[in-house]
């Protein structure tokens, strides 16, 4: 086998793929998947990662070194020139009949990802391999589709996309544990009657890594009206469920002049947008997540895409669950938090599909939610969804100086720390309202996948920061 | 004034001033930039962020409360429905003739943004208001589209994005210092020997912020043939420069199959396309960039938009500098990096337009670049722009395992540090190239802002996290 020159124009197997008409000769290059020989032919089934299929390549005995190639190990690359023809096999249009193959890259028997089928767990182990699997390739790709319809679905509506910072000296966003960024002396920081002297760290005070972009876009919603973050976000919380990941990527939204109504509907047009994007537009690896990772997961998807979004009140909620008759391991009155028990029984049980719960008790919500006229609740929402419970949380934001100030007080957090919040209800305020989608949550909710590990490309969990 | 009730549907100034016909009733929403007014009329000028001009609303005497509305504060955020008829001032088609005016957030004196002209450092400690502004208007509504620009030319392309972590365990790809990512005790972190006990730490080992995703979006490159990176990435090194920012974002593309010349091609593609777009897109902010900013700057994006980019050696590069006559403050000679002296007269003089230079000494470049036949140079290349240097590095990657590992003992890194970096060259190994480019950079060229800190919606540099 010799290293072939590499022609400049591959044909990606997505398009010979889809071609109308046979080829007299285009060139392949990507993975074999699977080899299978007898005496006078061998059959490569070939990947690039444009598409869920693999391309059949088929080697013929009068191909010069047949003996040498049909050897060729899973998980090599290869570059294949050829005719594109008819394929007589099943379930595929076309194959592709080599003139000339070359071996870019071997591979030994130790190749990790041999036919079998491997586990999860294991597939984790070789994150820089597993996305040459089915599965991952899949995910992949459909993470990085959607990621584009998030764009496409602000960008069409007139909405700016501000980056908000991940290295933040804000500590009170109550959204969960942070991680400390720093450049001390890890071994010998510097100590001010005990204590670390910030002062003499890289920013000049304490910082960590954000775990919202919320109260920053907030600032840029009062400028440009309606805005969206999309970007990394952080907990640090040794919580090791299938459902967190120290690292994730969310979504926020944020529109002056909203109330909560508005946030909603915003809300179901996102959730309805994305999943008709991905039905349109990831067909094929959402049928194979349909098969073999979800049964049904297309008539989900179908369903929620035409659904309309139910809305009733937390005091709406709290009261269908009490008078359900179902016991529940968490007991259920009027100011306790949903569990993930009582929103799945609420969506798939009173509802039947996707239902916004609202104006939630402000002593389980955060102090930037509107107070409601009542002054026990605030104009919050959690978006539910069958199967899932709760995927998007957001709500109207308080813009009165007064209440915010004194919502502060109440929470604890001192209204000097955060005098940029509030000068834009100082300032030329208005109603706005926001909401955040976590974005491997979604990815969970449209490919089936039960682990949030696995939406990740390289995940960051409780003693695992590999890769 | 009272608060008035917010209606459902305000059209945004970008579309009122879009119209092509007047228009009995509308309602806009923004923050009042001025008011003019006289005994019998005032004006305000509204504007709301959807586009760089604002909406000369009038205000008659006869309209209910005149008299109190007229004296809304500079920074106001009101609600105007009224007509849109043909507007007999110079320079705007229409203004909104109002029938009813609410205040939704008042503004008093002390509202920092008045109408004179701010300096930029001034308006860096605003950073929560200065998007009000018409410069910072004009510089985030370019950072929008163009993030946008560059998610589609990649989509377009069929490359796939890839989200690459943040928190990373590597620390040896040696682009620059590091921050700590840890959730120690910071005043008494676990110690054995003196040193920190990592295996304490939240992911079991020592962790930073990433400096680069190349190394983990070669691995997508080896199963999904072409991808792109497109997110945060961190120095933290103590640079108080106009050029340099801790926290700033990256696009690197990867290509499976391509070598230094196709990713040279790639680079010129993108550059182009980025600013094609923004001349199409970006007009009116563009416009203001050229009148108040940088003079020519139209003219200059115009002439990238249509250059074809030259390219020659970095040994061709050293021999023209040393020809040049030109005295230099650093001087020149094969093996010694370019300095930006050097670059900006090589793309200014020398060629007078983008140039890339390419094959540079080894030892003055990165483990991970392929070593080329002389065993002297490497594969890498910069692109060049005129006044502002290098905007792209890239080079075609090391994809033989023995040259790698080999290049790796000689740059001081420890091959078992990065064995799956290594796993993609022992399994199905390809030729791959890529680049880096530095948003911010590119933002800086496309707008002749001259502070990265100006292009960057909060940004964060020694002694400042804030906001």
């Amino acid at each position: 086998m010799t290293r072939a020159q590499s022609p400049r124009n591959r044909t990606r197997i997505k398009d010979a793929m889809a071609s109308a008409v046979p080829v007299d000769s285009l060139c392949v290059k990507g993975w074999v998947r699977t080899v299978r020989r007898s005496k006078d032919v061998a059959f490569l089934a070939v990947n690039d990662g444009s598409c869920f299929a693999s391309l059949q390549v088929v080697l013929e005995a009068s191909l010069p070194g047949f003996d040498e190639l049909a050897r060729i190990g899973t998980g090599a690359c290869v570059e294949v020139t050829g005719a594109l023809v008819a394929s007589p096999a099943q379930g595929q249009s076309w194959e592709l009949k080599a003139a000339a193959v070359g071996v870019l890259g071997d591979a030994d028997p130790e190749y990790p990802l041999q036919k079998k089928r491997h586990s999860f767990e294991y597939l984790r182990t070789i994150a820089h391999l597993r996305p040459r699997s089915n599965t991952f390739g899949a995910v992949f790709r459909m993470r990085s589709s959607l990621s584009f319809a998030i764009h496409r679905f602000f960008q069409e509506r007139g909405f700016l996309y501000v980056q908000t910072p991940i290295i933040t000296a804000n500590d009170c966003e109550g959204a969960g544990e942070m991680f400390r960024v720093t450049t001390l002396n890890p071994a010998k920081p510097p100590l001010v009657g005990g204590q670390v002297d910030w002062k003499e760290d890289f920013f000049g005070e304490a910082t960590g890594l954000t775990v919202s972009g919320q109260l920053q876009a907030e600032l840029f919603a009062t400028a440009f009206g309606d805005v969206y973050t999309f970007g990394p976000t952080f907990r640090a919380e040794n919580s090791n469920t299938s459902r967190h990941a120290a690292e994730f990527w969310m979504i926020e939204p944020e529109m002056a002049f909203a109330d909560l109504a508005e946030d909603c509907r915003l809300g179901e047009d996102f959730i309805r947008y994305l999943v008709r994007y991905a039905l349109d537009q990831c067909g094929e690896d959402l049928a194979f997540f349909n098969d073999h990772v979800e049964k049904g997961l297309i008539d989900k998807l179908e369903q929620v895409a035409e659904a309309s979004f139910a809305t009733m009140s937390y005091t709406e909620a709290v009261a269908a669950l009490q008078k359900s008759g179902q016991s529940f391991e968490f007991p259920v009155e009027w100011g306790c938090d949903l569990q993930s028990e009582h929103e799945r029984y609420l969506t798939e049980k009173v509802v039947g599909g996707p239902v916004f719960v609202t104006d939630y008790p402000k002593d389980i919500k955060a102090f930037y939610m509107r107070l409601n006229d009542d002054e026990k609740t605030v104009a919050a929402m959690d978006l539910l969804l069958p199967r899932v419970g709760e995927i998007i949380g957001g709500s109207q934001r308080e813009e009165r100086h007064d209440v915010l100030t004194r919502r502060m007080v109440e929470c604890g957090i001192a209204p000097e720390s955060l005098p940029w919040y509030l000068d834009i209800r100082r300032w030329g305020s208005c109603p706005h309202a926001g909401f955040g989608l976590g974005f491997e949550r979604f990815l969970m909710y449209a490919t089936g996948m039960e682990n949030i590990r696995d939406l990740i490309p390289f995940p960051r969990t409780p003693g695992n920061a590999k890769f």
